[in-house]
Formats: C-alpha cells, structure tokens, sequence
C-alpha cells in the first residue's frame, strides 16, 4: 500500500538515474566538470536534451558565457570522482586536475570531453528557462560519441557498469533482464 | 576508445533510465494511460518536474485540457503492461480495460493513480514548450506517494525491481552497489 512522501523528498521517486559528467569551458579557457541527474532526452529528431542546473553554480555560469557544453557519460568505476564533481565548486576548485581527468578536444563545440568517460554528447543550447533555483537548458546534441565496447546496438551492456543515482551517497547499476513476453 | 554514434540514435546514450506510467483525465471523464522515460526532476523546492510528450499523442490532449496529469512508477513486474501502455493509442483502444489497471483516486488532482504501480506523483502543469514534435511541460508535484515496503530512506530497494528502459524492447533493473570510498 501506497503512503505519503514528504513533497522535498518526492524527486527521489524518479531515481535511480543515470549520472553524467557535464564540462564547460569558459571564455577564459577554464574548464570545469559537474556531476548531474537531472537530465532527459526530449526530442529524437533533432536530438535534443533538456538539463537542469544550479542557478548559483559554476558550470551555469560558463555555460551561459558560451552556450555549449559536453555530457560525458561515466561508469560506476568513475564513483570516487563523480561524487567530488558534485560537491566540490568549480569557482574555488580545478576539478580537471583534482580529479585527474584528462580531456579530449570536441570537434562541435569548444567544450572539451573527459577521456575516462565511455560515452559523450557535445552540445549546443538552444533554449533556456528559469524555474526556481535552476536553470533549465534545452539543448541539441551535435555529436554523440561512444565505446563500442560497452554499447552495442544502442544499448549500455551490463559491462559498462553505468552509474545510476538512487539519493546521498546510494548509487547503483543496471542489469538487463530478460524476458519471455509473447507480446513483444 | 570512443566512436562516432548516429545523432538520431544518440539519445540511447542517457538510458537507460526509469519507465514511469503517465495518467490523465479528459474533461469528458476518459482516463489514458501511457509510459514515457523522458522525464526528470528539474527543482526540489518546490518540487517540479519535466516530462517530454509526443504532440500528437492522445495523453498531451488530456493534459492540455486539465493541466493536471499523475505520473506512476512500476515494477519490471508490469513489463507487458508498461509496452503496451507506449504502443497503444489512447484515441482508439481503453487502455485502462485493456491493461486491467485499478484505479485510485488522487487528492491534488482528478486524474487517477494506478492502484498496481509502486509509487505515484500527483501533478499541476506550470509551463509547457514547444520543442520540435515534443511538447515539454514543467509541473509541480502536490502530493507524492510510495509502498514503503519498497521505498526505504529515500530509496527504493532491489526488491522494487523498478523498471528502466534501455532502448526497443531491452529493459533493465536497478542494483544497489556497495562501495568502500573513503571520501564518502
């Protein structure tokens, strides 16, 4: 049986989600990486993705100088560095060098990917709107990039070991199952 | 070592992620029901969510008539249910016969709750944005609801079996990892 949730723990019922490792670069050259959940696929054609960002946070902050940025899709062995993305300020932190990431050029935008991580998107914004304390960027996706080795016909393999959010520090990772539905 | 992806299938890349049931109730009283994966909290307080429609569905007409739609969470368990609920048309079949769901009814809003589902968000639209073939709408949670059998701290167990959805007929389940960081 079903039971109230207080409404502040609520978006705690749409997770788990996958985790992904945002990177923007300023127009100063500094580039700065954040983990984040709150993110979605809404259109296919044109890809374009809608995300969700701290109003007072660094990255926004690049993001708005340039109007691009990169989503690097991590695996769970990234744990450790995703969870100091998230909590360490890029204004008062070298998160690339704190965490060691080493970054590859974008060819779409001037926002760098992380090399650790096994899937990319490089993206332009095309629309942005304030909702409370965050931001929410609609942005299209320029270029997709991914270890074949993990995705094999557009589908993570239980080997990528992706990361998925549950709340604080409890995180897990997807399993595919199988199935015998004659309706499929 | 990384590879271009195709941008129409490049979306893959952020599932796969939590399948929710969306409900909604027409002026004339018809229930619908559909499952969707593109959706994401986008504020905590107040707790607004985002969630990507097709413009021609028959779920984003209801929605638009009431501006008041839920959204319910469902175990693996409803599988055949949940595929059934995205490939059926609302316009034509009585998906709610069809599926034999039960129907609960909510406090905030007039669309229903699904009786079999393991959580429920009772929601009001706040802005909706056109993008693409894609109707975007932020809402706002009024009430949430979960079976805490399954929702523990915030949590949901391995045993909520919770639904993700990889890509076409692939799907995956959730597994909480134990790790040992020291940075935690």
């Amino acid at each position: 049986m079903k039971t109230e949730v207080d409404l502040s723990e609520s978006y705690k019922l749409l997770h788990p989600r996958p985790v992904v490792l945002v990177c923007a670069k300023g127009k100063d050259g500094k580039v700065n990486v954040m983990s984040c959940s709150w993110i979605t696929p809404v259109s296919d054609d044109p890809p374009l993705i809608a995300i969700s960002l701290w109003k007072e946070g660094y990255t926004h902050k690049l993001i708005d100088e340039t109007g691009e940025f990169t989503v690097n899709i991590p695996s769970s062995k990234l744990l450790e560095q995703v969870w100091l993305a998230g909590i360490k300020s890029g204004s008062k932190t070298d998160k690339i060098r704190l965490l060691k990431f080493n970054l590859t050029p974008s060819k779409m935008v001037e926002a760098p990917g992380i090399e650790e991580c096994l899937g990319a998107l490089e993206c332009k914004v095309k629309n942005r709107m304030e909702v409370e304390e965050q931001i929410l960027y609609i942005a299209e996706v320029k270029r997709a990039l991914a270890d074949k080795t993990y995705f094999k016909k557009d589908v993570w393999t239980d080997e990528a070991e992706l990361l998925l959010h549950c709340a604080g520090k409890t995180f897990s990772i997807p399993k595919l199952i199988k199935h015998k539905s004659q309706i499929f």
